[in-house]
């Protein structure tokens, strides 16, 4: 089952996909050159919106949950990158330490532990799973609702070198986005620690990847000639709101209405007779949690107590004060009359696979990974790399190699953000 | 549908696929160190006999025909391995001139070559086909039986580069073996020839194969703890045989008299009641012709006409002089009554899946690779890389990852004896 498109594509818009497939040999030449250039995070999973006349990302996870919902046909894919991956960053290694969440009761989020750990094992890696729960003192074994079970086990830090009983890892394989800061404990630790530690939420800016992103899609848009609109939602950051003081609100009204406006006028010029919105999140988190579509600039100035507290905190009780403002995409892929949004996933530089989020209280211009949100994840049943010329640019093989071609474009940030984030650091 | 492996296993010989299991990580990490210090062919394929007691490599086939008989559920692993050779191999290539074997009228390997053209353009490259053809004049297009359609082109040499009508490609991929010679439109080219030219059949030899694999089981065996007999099989040479004239049959009875000593020494160490036997074979050369089945060196000395014809050619009329006595190795694999011979696929170093050859009119200790023999092909089910602990040792899942371990462990060895040949040519 594929979600349908249900939007009409006609004149310039019908070409974005017709252009990518042409452009396969070109794109996958530059991506080539790209990857010599940049070094790929060891995974991530990148949300995507497709509004028909535009596919882009809109938010892109580097310690990606979610493994459990991909197409266990396509489990030899992921091991093979995960082959790939190890060789590239740590070819040495020999046993992997993995640091989740903290989340004991989420079956969801277990199972795609209990995955991951799966896919290092077939790849070949000795793998046992340290957790940063703090009143965990002796390994606790869980059963999942599907069958696996998963082996938790405290932490050890000797000096600087991190283990659970009887296990020295060589690599330290976080699965934990780090919203609450950096654990002491993960600090300074002699072992490679990847994703680093600065790719986790306390230092890295959604603001820094869509920048970051600005310069790929604008690179890979001259490359295939088209606008790079047409993959790059636009964006705006205020660095100073506090909203339950509401100080700071004014510049993010004036930054709403501003991207609002540049919507506007590219909707005219391509004849797009939809409403722009924006979405207005954290620039450091996840989990959708303070979000929020705004169609005017108003709507930021009359929010009411309830709207306000909830946009203030994150998870983890972090508190917000940075924050974007992004283009909104509508996404206009439908099952029956659910919204369905794809996300892609992708070990080393290789797609890997991906799911919809499959949401029926949802409207086409709203998050879909919101708190409390029900999405049915619906497996990609073909995987993103088998374009076929012979079919129509929009069907499956090709709308699946086109959500694998832009899902990379913000790996590819991913990539440039965190060197010049490690730049930063070390200067 | 997996072949009964119709052995009785017990003591010592039991335990072959339980270390490998067991030994897994280990295995990983030594494949990813030997990775990074012998540069890996392309493609291969290998064929492996399974006698239960023992799983040996008896051919390594650097120009692998069959892609056409894999599963077409694995045609991802392909393009994602096929994608990291040209990063290692070519990453600055865009178009690849893919040259095939001059049979015009074998459906099954124009399948194959249509089948590695979509590879390498799912892969992201431009391909054509170029072709020895002698008497090729102007493009061809040939309708498969599968509803695919090949066209082939004549070659055009310009200085020393190699094209097709109006596409220059930058890299040649052989899926030639070059059994008649290099032919000199193929000599002293700019671009790149993959795999080289002297991985061909006019200066490879079988025997050179088998010493470098000698090295890498034995190395391989200390790691697990095994005798290396239990994957390799025992082969001497004889240079300077001429079957038609009956000389030198002397030195080949006398060989082939030593190594059936040396295997009856094996049976009688590990309780094994079958009896020994040889694969007496051209030294370089390809299709299992000029192959045969002999148990007693009286055979040799004894050969009547037909069967001395039989032996001093194979393809493309190449005389034999340079003879391969390899030990036979049982294959105990049975699908009904049929016998079934794995053949595993490998780009890059990834294994990417494999078929069985079935047979229903040879026996255990026969060739199932001989001219004129028509083999069904049993694709592989699963695939080669989810070894799976909490199965038996032999089941599916598990007899497959050895499967890819041993296949891997001759590509590795191509991989030594080819750095070897360079060497010798360069010096």
């Amino acid at each position: 089952m594929v979600p349908h498109l249900t939007t009409a594509l006609n004149g310039p818009l019908l070409d974005l996909e017709q252009r990518i497939l042409n452009a396969q040999p070109a794109i996958e030449h530059w991506f080539r050159s790209q990857w010599q250039e940049h070094a790929v995070p060891f995974y991530a999973s990148v949300d995507l919106r497709n509004a028909g006349f535009k596919l882009a990302p809109v938010d892109t996870n580097l310690f990606p949950g979610g493994f459990n919902n991909l197409n266990p046909d396509f489990l030899p894919l992921c091991v093979q990158a995960a082959q790939s991956a190890v060789e590239k960053i740590c070819p040495e290694a020999r046993g992997v330490l993995l640091i989740p969440e903290n989340h004991t009761r989420n079956q969801f989020y277990l199972q795609n532990v209990a995955q991951l750990a799966r896919i290092l094992q077939q790849a070949g890696m000795k793998v046992r799973i340290g957790s940063l729960l703090p009143d965990l003192t002796e390994p606790v074994t869980l059963q999942l609702s599907n069958g696996a079970a998963l082996t938790l086990e405290p932490l050890i830090r000797t000096g600087n070198r991190l283990s659970v009983a009887g296990f020295e890892p060589c690599v330290i394989l976080l699965n934990n986005d780090l919203s609450g800061g950096v654990p002491a404990i993960l600090q300074n630790l002699q072992q490679a620690v990847i994703p680093p530690l600065h790719a986790g939420w306390t230092t890295r800016r959604k603001s820094q990847h869509f920048a970051a992103y600005d310069r790929v899609a604008g690179e890979f848009a001259q490359l295939i000639g088209i606008d790079p609109w047409l993959i790059n939602p636009y964006f705006a950051r205020c660095g100073e709101v506090d909203f339950q003081a509401q100080t700071g609100t004014d510049c993010l009204a004036a930054q709403v209405d501003s991207v609002l406006t540049r919507i506007r006028a590219k909707y005219a010029e391509y004849g797009v007779s939809d409403e722009p919105f924006v979405i207005v999140k954290a620039d450091a988190g996840t989990y959708g949690m303070g979000i929020m579509t705004v169609k005017d600039a108003s709507e930021i100035t009359e929010l009411n107590r309830r709207q306000r507290n909830k946009m203030a905190v994150v998870k983890e009780g972090l508190h917000v004060s940075e924050v974007l403002v992004q283009e909104g995409v509508y996404t206009f892929e439908h099952i029956h009359s659910a919204v369905a949004e794809p996300v892609v996933y992708m070990v080393d530089h290789f797609v890997v696979g991906g799911f919809y989020r499959v949401h029926t209280g949802r409207g086409a211009d709203e998050n879909l990974n919101a708190p409390g949100m029900h999405f049915v994840p619906l497996a990609f049943e073909t995987c993103c790399t088998l374009p076929n010329p012979d079919c129509a640019p929009d069907d499956t093989p090709n709308r699946f190699y086109a959500y694998g071609v832009v899902a990379r474009l913000a790996l590819l940030a991913a990539a440039v953000e965190l060197e010049e984030a490690d730049d930063e650091r070390t200067d």
